[in-house]
Order: C-alpha cells, then sequence, then structure tokens
C-alpha cells in the first residue's frame, strides 16, 4: 500500500460498489478492502480493484479515509450497527435512507448518492452521473465534496429531505419508465415482433425532454383528446383489467396534467 | 417541375408533415404541392421546401407519383373523402388507422407509418426511423417498399392488426413514458430542482434496453420488494390519491412482471 496516499473501503460488492470501484480506480484511488458478506463476492470485487476482500468489519482498515456504504438500502443499518470508526469519512449512497442512521458510527458521516441506474456489465461514465452530497459538519462537507468533484463534473449539495423526493422522481422517471417499456415488450412479442422497432423513438423520447418540459412535448392520443384511437386501444388490451386500468389513469394523468 | 422526374404531394403541415417532407428534400424528391386547410400552414411550409401551396384538394397534382397524407388520426377520413386519384399511390402515416379508409380514393394505396416521435424545431434522424409499410396490392406493395426503403435503412412489412398493436405498444414506450417524466418534473419543480438532475438516469435506463429486456433490468424498490421504502414514497406523495393509486399500480405491474 502507498503510505502517502489514504486508502478507501467500499463496502458491498452489488452493481453500485462494482461500478462505483471502476470509476475510484480509474481517478487513481487506493482501495484497501472490499467488503462482502459472503466471502466469494469479496473475493471477486476485491480482485479487480486489487484491494484485501473482507467479510467481517471489526477488521476493517482504520487508516482509511473513506469509507462507502454500497449495499441495499434495507441492508444499510445493519451494517452501521457493525461500524466504529473515528472520524474516518462514513457515506452511504443510496436516495432514500436517513444521513443520520450513520450517526453512531464515525464523527463524521455523509451520504454520496449518485443519480444513476446501475446494471450488471453495462459500464457507466461515472464524470457524468450527477453526485448529490450531504454531510453532517462542514468539515466532511468540504472533503466529501472535493471526493465527489474528483469522480463526476455534477456534484450538487442536497438534503435529506429533497433527496427522498429525487429519489421518489427517479423512480417516476426511471423504474417507472423501464415499467413502460416492459409492457410494450410483451405486447409487441405476442405478436412475435421486437421492441427493437421502438428503440428509435424510446431513445428520441428521453432524449428530447433535455430542452423541454415534458408535459410541453407530449403526444398520442390523449394529448390530442383523439378518444377514437384510446378506445380501440382499451379494446385491443382485452381482458387484462390491470393494464386497462393503467391505460385510463395515465391518459387521464396526461390529459390533466397531473 | 423537373419533366422527368415524378412529385410527391404532401397533405398536412403538422410536425409529421414537416419532418417528412425534409427527409424526402433531403433524398432529392420533388414535392410539388403542400395542403392544408388554412393557407399559411400550406404556404409557410410549402416556401421551405419549394413546393406550391394548396388549400383546395379538387386542384391536387394529377401528375404526382405518391399522395402522402400527414395529417392527425382523426383527421384522416374527412381528407380521403375529397380525395379522387386514379392509380397514384396514396398512402396515410398513421399507426392506428385502418388501411381501408383510402379504399375509395385511389386504386393504389397503403399505410406508411413512421415510428418515431415528431416534435415541433426538433430534426430527426430519418434514415434510422422504422418504418411500417403496407399496401393494398403487389404493385403498390413493391412501390412503397422501395420509396420508404429510400428515406429509411428500417422498413418492416405490418399488416393492420399487427400495426394498431405497434402503434399501442409505442404509446406505452413513448406518451406513457414521457408521462413518468413530466411527473418527475413536477415532483422537483417543488423542490426548485430541475429535471436535468435525472437526465443521464433518463438516458441510460432508455439506452440499457437495447440489449436486455427491460423487465430483467429493472431496479428500484418495486422490484426489490422493498416495502419500507415503497411505503415512504406513498407518504411523501401526500394528499394526491391519482399519482398514490399509479404508484402503487405501477409497483404492482413491476412486481407481478405484469
Amino acid at each position: 500500500m502507498n503510505s502517502n496516499q489514504k486508502s478507501i473501503v467500499l463496502i458491498g460488492a452489488g452493481n453500485v460498489a462494482t461500478q462505483l470501484g471502476a470509476a475510484l480506480k480509474k481517478e487513481g484511488y487506493l482501495i484497501s478492502q472490499v467488503y462482502s458478506r459472503t466471502k466469494k463476492s469479496a473475493e471477486a470485487l476485491a480482485k479487480t480493484l486489487k484491494a484485501a476482500p473482507l467479510t467481517d468489519l471489526k477488521k476493517i482498515d482504520t487508516g482509511a479515509a473513506i469509507v462507502i456504504i454500497a449495499v441495499k438500502d434495507d441492508a444499510i443499518a445493519a451494517i452501521a450497527k457493525q461500524l466504529k470508526l473515528k472520524d474516518q469519512l462514513l457515506v452511504h449512497t443510496s436516495g432514500s435512507v436517513e444521513m443520520n442512521v450513520l450517526k453512531a458510527c464515525s464523527k463524521n458521516f455523509g451520504v454520496f448518492y449518485p443519480l444513476q441506474t446501475f446494471t450488471k456489465g453495462k459500464t457507466v461514465v461515472f464524470k457524468s452521473v450527477p453526485i448529490c452530497i450531504e454531510a453532517n459538519n462542514s468539515a466532511a462537507s468540504t472533503t466529501l465534496q472535493y471526493f465527489a468533484k474528483s469522480l463526476s463534473r455534477k456534484v450538487q449539495k442536497i438534503n435529506s429531505d429533497q433527496r427522498k423526493k429525487i429519489h421518489l422522481a427517479a423512480v417516476f422517471a426511471c423504474n417507472f419508465s423501464n415499467h413502460m417499456y416492459a409492457i410494450a415488450d410483451e405486447l409487441l412479442r405476442k405478436e412475435k415482433l421486437s421492441l427493437d422497432l421502438l428503440q428509435p423513438l424510446i431513445e428520441e423520447t428521453a432524449s428530447k425532454i433535455k430542452n423541454s418540459k415534458p408535459s410541453d412535448v407530449q403526444t398520442g392520443p390523449a394529448v390530442r383528446g383523439d378518444k377514437k384511437t384510446m378506445d380501440a386501444h382499451l379494446k385491443l388490451l382485452g381482458t387484462n383489467k390491470k393494464l386497462k386500468t393503467l391505460y385510463q389513469l395515465i391518459s387521464e394523468g396526461i390529459q390533466t396534467k397531473l
């Protein structure tokens, strides 16, 4: 280990930890340990990051400058219970978990929330991922800000209340949009057609809101008030009551702008 | 007019007609007339396409090889009633309107349905727009196929039944996704935050389904079964009952894969 450079401990070995680890490595950071509950996962990620695998949080590297908890939201509290640090900066990467869940773990703590969806095997350009940061004191905030800026061009201070609302908005914009794609995919599969047909449309829809308010650039039967087409669509959905309800509810939302 | 080149008549002056007109011009087609109900719209688009404006369908260019109806779905039937052609290829551009609405207008008719969302002021690369074609006889089909292939690399024969289902799928993938963005936008505006924060996430979500089934790459609280976060989100949505119902319905859909 380079004694001149403070290291980072990465807790977690899932999609976020993997991509964050790769971004850290790319920026020249030294990752001393990678923790996972299972030895196999810890070893696998540790190997790619030239770090030591860790399965016992009591053996955490006390010389690390930053400890990052990048695990599923509902696993953060359990990890926090096991962590006793002095003044190392401890952050989690969740959009929905309170910063204060880390209160008892270190003097300096905060949140490093990358606003991106991380999928296995698909590398994300971290430099353009917005990072929402929050810290419990101004020293921690300064450190976290420098650290975040070294990884991304888009760093923004966001408090816990705002972060939760951003996370909620992200669920609509990302998870729920993806479910719309999933429904389209199912409808096409029944016709032995591929979602590839809709890919340019999907990407254009995602791209055109860069410079426009989404409700201003809405197209389709609902915003046109084209009842004939909407009725035909409901008929096509056949006996699928849930999909019909969904179609009607979203169409109504489009027409009333919520 | 170049007497060696058969011309095209464009009926409509909205977003589809404008972008299609530009694509036709780019490929070297001669557009003889642009029709719109209002003189002003007809003149505006005709001018950019070096065509003559037309407001009376009785005066349509009888020498045109192809007549394209690119108007709103619910206006096609009214246009068709006024059109009496001989054997010119007549097509409409709608995803949801029957091909046979053009039956009485010409011997050769069909559908030229570009699977894309067209927005004012935003140019679309037509070459990569999938075009679904259908024609009433094999001669018309051949002409239409060559014509479509001159504009796009992705031309596919699709019958009326399939086209309607593609259109329905497109409503989910495009209009309904856009509504998810609109909801996210509203939630962020209330916090005085910008949708720009979510743009990389939105584009990554749209991009990652290129090589994956959408339901296989779903992320977020619903697919994780993270009830705590979902409950917190419902609480954050406050008194907005419709949005709560929508949140629950889509989350349920994600969990049951429809």
